[in-house]
């Protein structure tokens, strides 16, 4: 393949100079990464923080070993959820107080599709989009359950989102970047959009939060919830977040309540009095060693803000994922690998994901990607996935990452027995 | 006070002969405990295990920071949640597949109460103690504000509990240690009260697991809960645990669902189809770094098997507990301490609670008692709480906890303003 490697070559040279001309690339100091992997998964799990294993290290060995209980106090162990709440506050244009970090994404999508659905009383329909993350419907179902007389979840294509809201629709519940096609929906028309129809609106900010900018106050953003283990790097299972725009946090009440939402939660009253602000969105006790874990991964995306912060990480996420499309399609293009990623920059989210006709081969090229270093994922039936965190990738990974990618395509390394018999679980 | 000098000298010599003779000894050794201090709050937050920052020092390192998104399978990250709770399962007399560590406790027991109304579907009273800790009250009280035309919390004093259980009653709530008196409720008898009126039974083990032996199985219990950071050390916030006995899995559907309590939540189905076992009382993605230090905690008590397991460590209990309640009761009486928790073993926890005539007085008892390093805490309104956690605790700290404590009520020290004038919040 000549033409192929004078491609990739020429590539590799641009990529150095795009490298060295990067004002984002002192924060690639801030993660470990493996040498010589490419990871293209921080969409599914981030790296860990090189401050990370410190932070915890002191959280346990100071904090927890020697301050024992006294440390809920002495080293705020207490105040950490609103503390890493108003740090995320930051990234996803909310104003501090109303954002929080606990529990899942699942639970925080139940706290406040819950509240919403009380909310809306006279309405029974939840709108989302067809294909939306499984566990955003999952969590719609389980309401739906409660209350069938009542609620019903509706999806359908994100096309006709907006047809499909209705004076029943009590509340629209769509996730901004599809996790599958790597598409953005419009945050501002579709909050709009609701609302004209008297309903509310949450967002699941999973493949958003840390990725590029986001502006929940701004479009009047009812409710959100977004993931801490994605572009936020909080780690593996890390605790999530919910937002709530200060003008419902008086009526929001979900009927999941328990002690760290209460007014006074240490007067040990036995009658729940919720409090009056976002810590009303609590339930049990906040679990620290994961909060601090998140917070480590919340600042390394904080350390862009004096470089020019979420706009410069999406210019140079936007600018990656061009890369990597213009690569791919050029030298794989005659493997029938199509991308489904939208190349309009503003349905684009921080991904890039790429089809193959056999969903077998589409399975096997990820595994084969993966021996070589490079790590993406595969999604059901056959997409192949490639996340382009801004704030640890290099130019220079995306051209090594294209051209591995070429490789297994050309070469037919992907067809091989340990590469197309593997369990697609991760 | 040549009396109490006296008295504490010869308690002393007792002590040190015991701790010679204690075949639990050697656990202390897999514990971080400050030099000097004598840690009565491990019912409050367990301290720190001596392994648990090498396990989670490889998690981070190794684990996140080299296998990254590959180690959800590579380093069994998935399977963590049945493997802690199959830990657990053999604390709390369970069979394997019947407990599973999740989310927080309130959280917990928001899904078993929730589950175990809809299979009560003809009944709408919850029955609870008295004096409940308050977060299962605000619990059951969100269930009683969802649905308030059917579902209602009744609470009676617990010696009127067996009377208080009829044929409305659709689930029993109980906490089987009363955390403010340290009272034990027989878990057997209460358990058949509410089966022959046709009722389920939720325990909240917060203060049995890993404190003395617990008997699920063996007493036909339906549903438990329990706290991962008391005597189960497993960090501030830790995860914590429920069962459901496995004669209920198949009916056990809390509206709350999400993808890890999905059958398959790798095929990315948009339909929910609960898991088969245990497992579908996962909601969100588990949280892996609390979940290692659950894991580490947990095997502190565990490795009490070889030296008599919890029979072992139970008769410990009582023994410490006999001792501070003599101890206290000789020499401070006088000051108008009383013992609230039972003299008798099958109603007495694991900790020994005094009151004092005085709130303010015992506020400032407690405190002062920590700054002369023995920590214990003040439960309002005038409750001394002393938690005795047999894996760390020798009885020398008895006799040096209670020596202090007669010291602080004969020499007036807890009368300063620093002491008096502290909040009253851990």
């Amino acid at each position: 393949m000549p033409e192929a490697n004078a491609l990739f070559a020429a590539a590799a040279a641009d990529a150095r100079r795009r490298d060295a001309a990067d004002v984002l690339a002192p924060l690639r100091e801030r993660f470990v990464l493996p040498p010589g992997l490419v990871y293209l998964d921080g969409n599914s799990l981030g790296p860990l923080p090189a401050d990370t294993p410190d932070r915890l290290q002191h959280a346990l060995r100071s904090d927890w070993g020697q301050g024992l209980i006294r440390s809920w106090n002495d080293a705020g162990w207490i105040d950490l959820p609103v503390r890493i709440g108003d740090r995320i506050a930051r990234l996803v244009g909310a104003a501090p107080g109303q954002v929080i970090a606990a529990d899942s994404t699942s639970i925080n999508l139940h706290k406040v599709l819950d509240a919403a659905l009380s909310m809306r009383p006279g309405r029974g329909c939840i709108v989302s989009q067809a294909g939306n993350f499984p566990t955003d419907l999952y969590v719609a179902q389980g309401l739906v359950g409660r209350d069938a007389d009542r609620v019903r979840l509706h999806t359908v294509d994100h096309t006709r989102l907006i047809e499909a809201i209705d004076e029943d629709t009590a509340v629209v519940m769509l996730t901004q970047v599809d996790y599958r096609t790597g598409e953005r929906l419009d945050l501002r028309e579709l909050t709009e959009a609701a609302h004209r129809r008297g309903a509310l609106i949450v967002w699941d900010l999973a493949h958003s939060a840390g990725a590029f900018p986001v502006d929940l106050d701004g479009a009047g953003v009812d409710f959100a919830v977004g993931c801490g283990y994605k572009y936020l790097n909080g780690g593996p299972g890390a605790p999530a977040f919910l937002y709530v725009a200060r003008r419902h946090q008086a009526a929001f009440a979900p009927c999941v309540s328990g002690w760290m939402g209460h007014a006074s939660p240490f007067e040990f009253s036995p009658d729940y009095r919720p409090a009056g602000d976002i810590r009303r969105a609590l339930v049990g006790t906040p679990p620290v060693l994961g909060l601090i874990a998140l917070e480590a991964g919340v600042d390394t995306i904080l350390a862009a803000e004096p470089l020019g912060g979420l706009p410069a990480l999406r210019a140079k996420s936007l600018a990656l994922t061009d890369l990597f499309i213009e690569l791919a399609h050029t030298s794989c293009a005659r493997f029938g690998l199509v991308s489904i990623t939208p190349i309009d920059y503003d349905r684009r989210g921080s991904q890039v994901s790429f089809t193959l006709p056999d969903p077998a081969q589409a399975h096997a090229v990820v595994q084969a990607l993966i021996a070589d270093g490079v790590i993406g994922d595969f999604r059901a039936p056959n997409v192949l996935r490639f996340g382009f965190a801004p704030a640890y990738l290099r130019f220079a990974d995306v051209v090594v990452a294209a051209g591995r990618l070429a490789e297994v395509l050309a070469t037919g390394r992907w067809d091989q027995p340990r590469f197309l018999t593997r369990q697609a679980v991760t």
